[in-house]
């Protein structure tokens, strides 16, 4: 066994510069999934991975959907090994500001040991790293030590529209042991990170209606409540002094943090004072009794996104405006359901109307939170592989985002997901520059390698 | 007496099918002063004004201002007797939309007794009942029983910005003993009204600033202070459970409302029923312990009339907004102060500040509400003079709106104001189909003209 992964490293080695030029010839696809002008462009990287795919060794396909096409491939001839869903996108976010970028985001450049292109890190870089690892053994080796099925997706920037449908029609084909993504970042430069945890989220619309058209603050002020006033009153009722939050059955269902897991976050080397310069804000602030760490990926929250009411143009306009509106997101730990919450949310913004102030409550949709058991056999395969092609041993992030794919493997499929994230923070994903170090593309290929061979030999 | 009373009533009924004439070409000049394509219109309408103070038998002049000129006339040769200073505007609003009017709106129609044109009600038509009741007393007994001046200015629906340097610069010139305005409405059709008294308003805007940009609201949300919520907080904490406001002195130097008063106010036949009907609102609600009348025209106020921050376009984005911002008038009542007011307002959303947000707070410009003692003789004599014009004794009201003019007369010339309102609250001021009902027209030329006496004659 040792020989068979002596000759993969050796393959990785050898087919370096082959590697770059590939990844160079995906980037140069401005697959711009948001972008209906691109839509040729789309289907041209899809047909990219599709023949990385065959070059790779797979059975693949392009399976059409009402937006854009999923590559699908597979190998399964690893009898008794376990099966491994790998999950990534082809698409990428559109390339504005323009202005802003040193060289043309579809132009792949490399300074500085980085290679510029949007997509570079968000996640065709990511993507090819386990398309490569799947080709170095298949060449060298003429097989691979686990049965591998890849789900390569062109909707991901647009809200991955298509893919619920692609994941409960095929159902059965899709079923495996575990999933693999790596289309978040490493903790730190130089420290790798498993993700083991995700918060959910629930989306909701508030709309408080009074008068039937914006009515005069002096002629009617006093006499009516004032639906901007009132929403206010609504909002400032979903927070106490200490940030826990008001609305009933919001966190009966999670169990307190498990005091090892307190220990590993409070180990972490995370900078509150830079945290905080970068972000631009003199405080922090949230619900007491929990680190800053522990209220951004492990605590839930419920977060204004947006309001509106009333005039907002310059000067004054002296009004009692006929309604304001807000939307409202709840991130979410393990154990809280999106529909309860948004359910109890509705239920304390009710009880908090106003007479003469009418509600509209709308919305509910979202997806649970995520959390991988961190002391899992996946995860400490995962983390020997990391710890070789790094250098050092990862470590156990939660992040408080969401990823709804992780959600859909989870309730379609029954699959935990591994999150390994190659990129960094700093790799400007979504903005201008986007780049991926060269560094982390050859030490997440080779930690892909790796995590073939080490969930093949789980104890 | 009796004999120029009866007189000067003999020419207003002999007059009237040219006083309405006159009416007419007044009311086709389009003089929007908020369109700058209406400049000449709206020197036309002041040179038609000046035209119809020297028929009358004034002397009179346009006054240049830096925007539209002020009509100025006067007739000062009744010794003795009191001087009353006569406020108006010549300015119409813009009379979109367009489509809504059954007739245009510069082609004066009469239907069902009513005369419909921009500018009918606000303020052509009552301010040409007062110059119509001068050129009655002058043309039928060859003077006036009181001194009178006139100052009918071109940009009250633009915000009066010139008229402030008009009082200053020409305050001895404009010194007398009453001011009157006709610029309000009757209570209800057929119950004619002095309105004694006018809420003030200060003006206020809160911006709230968190991070230095939108940011996401899973990586971010529970860490950090969201600049929205952190403003529902603020606006909510401007009132308690009972409607009441909570800035430090804003009630201290407000006296008890007069039991007499209030008595009055409870007296005069407001359906709420039917008010709230009209709004469109299922219930009131303000401060508790006073009357719904009490709390329009009486109880000071503290309303949002704009919020902003956020996403606001369709579906959601989850980001903790960068920043939110709020507009806030107060209305006033007599003995509180715009810029005391503003500055507790400052402090109290300072003080419900979280921390790791930074807030600014700008305006505080306004007025002092106005209250005239209900048992002046001034009024004593606009009421002898409506009840004789109307048949009925007018009823004592407040507003609940500013009428900034009405402030700038006291704190300028250290005068009163008899606002008396020839019009309804139905003849849809700044609305389409705006009108002025003839029989209004005609009873509030005959009013003044017995005001002049009344005042003449004051014991």
């Amino acid at each position: 066994m040792a020989d068979l992964l002596a000759a993969v490293d050796r393959y990785l080695t050898d087919h370096d510069g082959q590697f770059l030029e590939d990844l160079k010839a995906f980037l140069r696809i401005p697959s711009v999934s948001a972008d209906s002008r691109h839509k040729a462009d789309v289907e041209r990287a899809a047909q990219f991975v599709l023949a990385q795919m065959r070059s790779a060794g797979l059975t693949a396909e392009l399976v059409k959907t009402a937006g854009h096409p999923i590559v699908y491939g597979h190998w399964q001839d690893a009898a008794g090994a376990p099966t491994v869903l790998i999950y990534g996108h082809y698409d990428v976010q559109p390339p504005d500001p323009l202005d802003k970028w040193v060289t043309p985001p579809f132009e792949p450049t490399i300074r500085d040991g980085r290679l510029f292109a949007r997509g570079a890190t968000d996640d065709k870089g990511q993507v090819l790293t386990h398309l490569k690892s799947i080709e170095a053994w298949m060449n060298s080796t003429g097989r691979l030590p686990v049965n591998v099925k890849f789900v390569i997706e062109g909707e991901e920037e647009v809200g991955s529209k298509n893919l619920e449908t692609f994941l409960t029609e095929r159902k059965s084909t899709l079923a495996a042991d575990v999933a693999v993504i790596s289309d978040t970042s490493q903790f730190a430069p130089d420290i790798p990170a498993i993700t083991y945890g995700l918060r959910g989220i629930v989306a909701c619309e508030v709309t408080v209606r009074g008068p039937n058209q914006d009515k005069h603050s002096g002629v009617f002020g006093g006499a009516i409540a004032n639906p901007v006033n009132a929403l206010a009153k609504l909002l400032a009722g979903l927070h106490d002094g200490k940030g826990r939050i008001q609305v009933p059955g919001f966190y009966g269902d999670i169990p307190p943090l498990d005091p090892a897991e307190r220990q590993r976050l409070a180990a972490l080397p995370f900078d509150e004072a830079e945290f905080l310069r970068e972000l631009g804000v003199g405080a922090v602030w949230g619900e007491s009794g929990y680190t800053t760490l522990e209220r951004r990926w492990a605590r839930p929250t419920c977060d204004v996104n947006g309001i509106t009411g009333g005039y907002q143009g310059e000067g004054s306009k002296t009004i009692i405006p006929a309604w304001a509106s807000a939307k409202i997101t709840c991130r979410l730990v393990p154990n809280q359901d999106p529909k309860k919450i948004a359910a109890g949310l509705e239920a304390r913004l009710r009880e908090l109307c106003p007479p003469g102030i009418t509600l509209e409550f709308s919305g509910g949709h979202g997806c649970p939170a995520f959390a991988f058991n961190p002391t899992s056999r996946y995860i400490a395969a995962a983390k020997k592989a990391i710890a070789v092609a790094f250098g050092v041993e990862p470590v156990m992030i939660r992040e408080g985002g969401s990823i709804p794919v992780v959600s859909s493997f989870q309730s379609q499929l029954g699959l935990d997901t591994l999150l390994l994230g190659w990129g960094q923070n700093t790799d400007n994903l979504h903005g201008p520059n986007e780049h991926f170090h060269l560094a982390d593309f050859r030490r997440g290929t080779r930690a892909s390698a790796h995590l073939w061979h080490e969930l093949s030999v789980l104890g």
